[in-house]
Protein backbone atom coordinates (compact mmCIF):
# COMPACT_ATOMS: atom_id res chain seq x y z
CA UNK A 1 0.00 0.00 0.00
CA UNK A 2 1.64 3.52 -1.21
CA UNK A 3 2.05 5.52 1.92
CA UNK A 4 -0.62 8.40 0.91
CA UNK A 5 -3.18 5.47 0.82
CA UNK A 6 -2.45 4.21 4.05
CA UNK A 7 -2.46 7.40 5.50
CA UNK A 8 -5.89 8.38 4.04
CA UNK A 9 -7.32 4.61 5.74
CA UNK A 10 -5.58 5.51 9.11
CA UNK A 11 -7.48 9.17 8.48
CA UNK A 12 -10.95 7.45 7.76
CA UNK A 13 -10.44 5.28 10.44
CA UNK A 14 -9.78 7.34 13.03
CA UNK A 15 -12.68 9.47 12.11
CA UNK A 16 -14.98 6.61 12.06
CA UNK A 17 -14.10 5.74 15.47
CA UNK A 18 -14.55 8.76 16.74
CA UNK A 19 -18.00 9.02 15.44
CA UNK A 20 -18.84 5.46 17.12
CA UNK A 21 -17.61 6.70 20.19
CA UNK A 22 -19.60 9.98 19.92
CA UNK A 23 -22.34 8.07 19.13
CA UNK A 24 -22.02 6.31 21.94
CA UNK A 25 -21.54 8.63 24.23
CA UNK A 26 -24.57 10.44 22.73
CA UNK A 27 -26.87 8.28 24.56
CA UNK A 28 -25.79 9.76 27.97
CA UNK A 29 -24.65 13.11 28.76
CA UNK A 30 -22.04 12.76 31.54
CA UNK A 31 -20.62 8.82 32.89
CA UNK A 32 -22.47 9.43 35.78
CA UNK A 33 -25.80 9.46 34.13
CA UNK A 34 -25.12 5.97 32.51
CA UNK A 35 -23.99 4.45 36.24
CA UNK A 36 -27.37 5.81 37.42
CA UNK A 37 -29.65 4.73 34.84
CA UNK A 38 -27.86 1.29 34.68
CA UNK A 39 -27.86 0.97 38.47
CA UNK A 40 -32.08 1.75 37.86
CA UNK A 41 -32.50 -0.49 35.25
CA UNK A 42 -31.19 -3.29 37.37
CA UNK A 43 -33.49 -2.30 40.29
CA UNK A 44 -36.22 -2.47 38.11
CA UNK A 45 -35.47 -5.87 36.41
CA UNK A 46 -34.51 -7.40 40.04
CA UNK A 47 -37.75 -6.17 41.29
CA UNK A 48 -40.05 -7.79 38.25
CA UNK A 49 -37.89 -11.02 38.48
CA UNK A 50 -37.72 -11.04 42.40
CA UNK A 51 -41.92 -11.23 41.58
CA UNK A 52 -41.81 -14.41 40.03
CA UNK A 53 -39.49 -15.96 41.66
CA UNK A 54 -41.65 -15.20 45.15
CA UNK A 55 -43.88 -17.03 43.20
CA UNK A 56 -41.68 -19.86 42.39
CA UNK A 57 -40.64 -20.31 45.59
CA UNK A 58 -44.23 -19.91 46.90
CA UNK A 59 -43.42 -16.68 49.20
CA UNK A 60 -46.22 -15.06 47.00
CA UNK A 61 -49.23 -16.55 45.36
CA UNK A 62 -48.83 -18.05 42.40
CA UNK A 63 -51.02 -15.16 39.73
CA UNK A 64 -50.30 -16.40 36.47
CA UNK A 65 -51.26 -12.61 34.81
CA UNK A 66 -49.15 -10.58 37.20
CA UNK A 67 -46.02 -13.59 36.44
CA UNK A 68 -46.05 -12.95 32.69
CA UNK A 69 -46.37 -9.13 33.07
CA UNK A 70 -43.74 -9.16 35.18
CA UNK A 71 -41.44 -11.58 32.89
CA UNK A 72 -42.29 -9.10 29.82
CA UNK A 73 -40.80 -6.29 31.86
CA UNK A 74 -37.88 -7.88 33.16
CA UNK A 75 -37.16 -8.86 29.91
CA UNK A 76 -37.56 -6.01 28.09
CA UNK A 77 -34.65 -4.54 31.14
CA UNK A 78 -32.17 -7.40 30.56
CA UNK A 79 -31.27 -6.07 26.78
CA UNK A 80 -31.18 -2.59 28.62
CA UNK A 81 -28.02 -2.25 30.47
CA UNK A 82 -25.02 -2.88 28.65
CA UNK A 83 -25.10 0.15 26.55
CA UNK A 84 -24.53 1.94 29.81
CA UNK A 85 -20.99 0.13 30.43
CA UNK A 86 -19.48 3.23 28.47
CA UNK A 87 -15.58 4.21 29.30
CA UNK A 88 -15.31 6.57 32.57
CA UNK A 89 -18.44 4.37 33.93
CA UNK A 90 -15.91 1.85 36.12
CA UNK A 91 -15.98 4.68 38.85
CA UNK A 92 -18.00 7.00 41.09
CA UNK A 93 -21.54 4.90 42.75
CA UNK A 94 -21.28 1.91 41.07
CA UNK A 95 -20.22 -2.32 41.61
CA UNK A 96 -18.88 -2.57 38.35
CA UNK A 97 -15.90 -4.45 38.32
CA UNK A 98 -13.05 -3.39 36.08
CA UNK A 99 -13.00 -6.81 34.59
CA UNK A 100 -15.82 -5.63 32.61
CA UNK A 101 -13.45 -3.36 30.47
CA UNK A 102 -10.63 -5.91 30.41
CA UNK A 103 -12.75 -9.03 29.15
CA UNK A 104 -15.48 -7.61 27.07
CA UNK A 105 -16.25 -10.53 25.01
CA UNK A 106 -16.70 -13.02 28.53
CA UNK A 107 -18.71 -9.72 29.58
CA UNK A 108 -20.96 -9.72 26.65
CA UNK A 109 -21.46 -13.61 26.75
CA UNK A 110 -22.89 -13.62 30.09
CA UNK A 111 -24.66 -10.66 29.43
CA UNK A 112 -26.33 -12.73 26.71
CA UNK A 113 -26.83 -15.65 28.81
CA UNK A 114 -28.60 -13.78 31.29
CA UNK A 115 -30.55 -12.15 28.17
CA UNK A 116 -31.51 -15.98 26.50
CA UNK A 117 -32.58 -17.35 30.21
CA UNK A 118 -34.91 -13.90 30.58
CA UNK A 119 -36.46 -15.29 26.92
CA UNK A 120 -37.31 -18.92 28.48
CA UNK A 121 -38.38 -17.34 31.24
CA UNK A 122 -40.95 -15.26 29.63
CA UNK A 123 -41.77 -18.23 27.11
CA UNK A 124 -42.25 -20.23 30.65
CA UNK A 125 -44.48 -18.04 32.20
CA UNK A 126 -46.94 -17.80 29.20
CA UNK A 127 -47.07 -21.29 29.25
CA UNK A 128 -48.82 -20.42 32.60
CA UNK A 129 -47.47 -23.60 34.39
CA UNK A 130 -46.07 -22.88 37.88
CA UNK A 131 -43.48 -26.02 37.40
CA UNK A 132 -42.07 -25.22 34.00
CA UNK A 133 -41.93 -21.30 35.46
CA UNK A 134 -39.55 -22.75 38.73
CA UNK A 135 -37.36 -24.22 36.24
CA UNK A 136 -36.81 -21.16 34.53
CA UNK A 137 -36.34 -19.17 37.37
CA UNK A 138 -33.46 -21.42 38.85
CA UNK A 139 -32.02 -21.10 35.58
CA UNK A 140 -32.28 -17.32 35.53
CA UNK A 141 -31.13 -17.24 39.19
CA UNK A 142 -27.80 -19.13 38.12
CA UNK A 143 -26.91 -16.43 34.88
CA UNK A 144 -27.54 -13.64 37.58
CA UNK A 145 -25.41 -15.01 40.07
CA UNK A 146 -22.56 -15.45 37.88
CA UNK A 147 -22.88 -12.90 35.96
CA UNK A 148 -22.42 -10.78 39.64
CA UNK A 149 -19.93 -13.35 40.87
CA UNK A 150 -17.85 -12.40 38.19
CA UNK A 151 -18.66 -8.44 37.40
CA UNK A 152 -19.77 -6.90 40.40
CA UNK A 153 -18.03 -6.01 43.77
CA UNK A 154 -19.16 -7.05 46.89
CA UNK B 1 -81.26 -5.39 57.68
CA UNK B 2 -80.51 -7.67 60.72
CA UNK B 3 -77.82 -7.17 62.91
CA UNK B 4 -75.97 -10.48 62.17
CA UNK B 5 -76.58 -10.24 58.74
CA UNK B 6 -74.76 -6.47 59.02
CA UNK B 7 -71.75 -8.16 61.13
CA UNK B 8 -71.83 -10.59 58.92
CA UNK B 9 -70.84 -7.78 56.00
CA UNK B 10 -68.86 -5.85 58.02
CA UNK B 11 -66.67 -8.99 58.42
CA UNK B 12 -66.82 -9.69 55.08
CA UNK B 13 -65.59 -6.13 54.01
CA UNK B 14 -62.87 -6.19 56.07
CA UNK B 15 -61.52 -9.51 55.18
CA UNK B 16 -61.83 -8.22 51.70
CA UNK B 17 -59.80 -4.89 52.61
CA UNK B 18 -56.99 -6.73 54.55
CA UNK B 19 -56.88 -8.98 50.98
CA UNK B 20 -56.66 -5.99 49.24
CA UNK B 21 -53.89 -4.53 50.70
CA UNK B 22 -52.01 -7.68 51.70
CA UNK B 23 -51.87 -8.19 47.91
CA UNK B 24 -51.09 -4.51 47.02
CA UNK B 25 -48.40 -4.19 49.69
CA UNK B 26 -47.21 -7.97 48.68
CA UNK B 27 -45.47 -6.50 45.90
CA UNK B 28 -42.91 -4.64 47.94
CA UNK B 29 -41.36 -6.23 50.95
CA UNK B 30 -40.70 -2.97 52.87
CA UNK B 31 -41.83 0.58 52.02
CA UNK B 32 -38.25 1.56 50.83
CA UNK B 33 -38.45 -0.93 48.21
CA UNK B 34 -41.40 0.43 46.47
CA UNK B 35 -39.79 4.17 46.34
CA UNK B 36 -36.44 2.72 45.29
CA UNK B 37 -38.65 0.81 42.16
CA UNK B 38 -40.28 4.15 41.51
CA UNK B 39 -37.36 6.48 41.93
CA UNK B 40 -35.47 3.56 39.41
CA UNK B 41 -38.34 3.28 36.92
CA UNK B 42 -38.78 6.78 36.88
CA UNK B 43 -34.93 6.81 35.57
CA UNK B 44 -35.25 4.85 33.08
CA UNK B 45 -38.41 6.51 31.44
CA UNK B 46 -36.90 10.08 31.90
CA UNK B 47 -33.41 8.60 29.94
CA UNK B 48 -35.88 6.96 26.97
CA UNK B 49 -38.17 10.41 26.95
CA UNK B 50 -35.29 12.04 27.33
CA UNK B 51 -33.10 10.62 24.02
CA UNK B 52 -36.07 10.68 21.97
CA UNK B 53 -36.71 14.82 23.11
CA UNK B 54 -32.72 15.44 22.35
CA UNK B 55 -33.88 14.09 18.79
CA UNK B 56 -37.05 16.40 18.42
CA UNK B 57 -34.88 19.71 19.68
CA UNK B 58 -31.87 18.75 17.54
CA UNK B 59 -29.06 17.76 19.91
CA UNK B 60 -29.41 14.53 19.00
CA UNK B 61 -29.05 13.25 15.81
CA UNK B 62 -32.16 11.74 14.77
CA UNK B 63 -32.21 8.32 14.14
CA UNK B 64 -35.58 7.01 13.40
CA UNK B 65 -35.31 2.75 14.65
CA UNK B 66 -33.99 4.24 18.34
CA UNK B 67 -36.60 6.94 18.83
CA UNK B 68 -39.08 3.92 18.31
CA UNK B 69 -37.18 1.54 20.74
CA UNK B 70 -36.67 4.28 23.75
CA UNK B 71 -40.53 5.39 23.08
CA UNK B 72 -41.58 1.36 23.12
CA UNK B 73 -39.00 1.38 26.77
CA UNK B 74 -40.40 4.76 27.75
CA UNK B 75 -44.45 3.79 27.31
CA UNK B 76 -43.23 0.46 29.21
CA UNK B 77 -42.22 2.58 32.29
CA UNK B 78 -45.28 4.91 32.16
CA UNK B 79 -47.73 2.03 33.22
CA UNK B 80 -45.39 1.06 36.31
CA UNK B 81 -44.85 3.84 38.89
CA UNK B 82 -48.16 3.85 40.47
CA UNK B 83 -48.56 0.79 41.83
CA UNK B 84 -45.93 1.67 43.83
CA UNK B 85 -47.36 4.43 45.71
CA UNK B 86 -48.38 2.36 48.77
CA UNK B 87 -49.30 3.20 52.57
CA UNK B 88 -45.72 4.53 53.81
CA UNK B 89 -43.86 5.23 51.23
CA UNK B 90 -44.95 9.52 51.42
CA UNK B 91 -41.62 9.39 53.39
CA UNK B 92 -37.86 8.69 53.20
CA UNK B 93 -35.83 9.28 49.96
CA UNK B 94 -38.83 10.63 48.09
CA UNK B 95 -39.75 14.02 46.82
CA UNK B 96 -43.63 12.15 46.67
CA UNK B 97 -46.18 15.07 48.04
CA UNK B 98 -48.70 14.33 50.24
CA UNK B 99 -51.24 15.34 47.85
CA UNK B 100 -50.83 12.23 45.92
CA UNK B 101 -52.51 10.34 48.85
CA UNK B 102 -55.22 13.42 49.68
CA UNK B 103 -56.42 13.85 46.11
CA UNK B 104 -55.74 10.12 44.61
CA UNK B 105 -58.50 10.69 41.93
CA UNK B 106 -56.66 13.69 40.42
CA UNK B 107 -53.30 11.97 40.84
CA UNK B 108 -54.52 8.89 38.84
CA UNK B 109 -55.98 11.17 36.28
CA UNK B 110 -52.54 13.11 36.17
CA UNK B 111 -50.97 9.60 35.78
CA UNK B 112 -53.26 8.77 32.79
CA UNK B 113 -53.03 12.02 30.98
CA UNK B 114 -49.16 10.64 30.99
CA UNK B 115 -49.51 7.43 29.76
CA UNK B 116 -51.74 8.59 26.82
CA UNK B 117 -49.44 10.94 25.77
CA UNK B 118 -46.89 8.46 25.38
CA UNK B 119 -49.00 6.01 23.44
CA UNK B 120 -49.20 8.48 21.20
CA UNK B 121 -45.79 9.33 21.15
CA UNK B 122 -44.87 6.00 20.72
CA UNK B 123 -47.16 5.84 17.89
CA UNK B 124 -45.56 9.23 16.03
CA UNK B 125 -42.42 7.12 16.86
CA UNK B 126 -43.42 4.53 14.64
CA UNK B 127 -44.48 6.81 12.10
CA UNK B 128 -41.01 7.94 11.27
CA UNK B 129 -41.65 11.81 10.86
CA UNK B 130 -39.52 14.06 12.40
CA UNK B 131 -42.15 16.75 12.64
CA UNK B 132 -44.85 14.45 14.39
CA UNK B 133 -42.40 13.24 16.80
CA UNK B 134 -41.73 16.82 17.96
CA UNK B 135 -45.17 17.89 18.52
CA UNK B 136 -46.00 14.54 20.65
CA UNK B 137 -43.08 15.29 22.67
CA UNK B 138 -44.19 18.48 23.20
CA UNK B 139 -47.46 17.41 24.60
CA UNK B 140 -45.46 14.56 26.54
CA UNK B 141 -43.21 17.25 28.30
CA UNK B 142 -46.39 19.18 28.99
CA UNK B 143 -47.94 16.22 31.26
CA UNK B 144 -44.66 14.93 32.79
CA UNK B 145 -44.16 19.15 33.88
CA UNK B 146 -47.94 19.20 35.07
CA UNK B 147 -48.04 16.05 36.81
CA UNK B 148 -44.13 17.07 38.26
CA UNK B 149 -45.19 20.65 39.38
CA UNK B 150 -48.84 19.28 41.29
CA UNK B 151 -47.22 15.81 42.44
CA UNK B 152 -43.09 16.42 43.17
CA UNK B 153 -41.49 18.62 45.67
CA UNK B 154 -38.61 21.16 44.68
Amino acid sequence: MHHHARSALVAACTVATALFALHVNAQFAKPEDATRYRRAVMTVMATHFGRVAGMANGKIAFDPRAAADSTDIALTMSRLPFAAFIPGTDKGETKAEPKIWTEPDKFKAAAEQMQESMVKLQAAAKSGNLDTIKVAVGDTGKSCKSCHDNYRKE
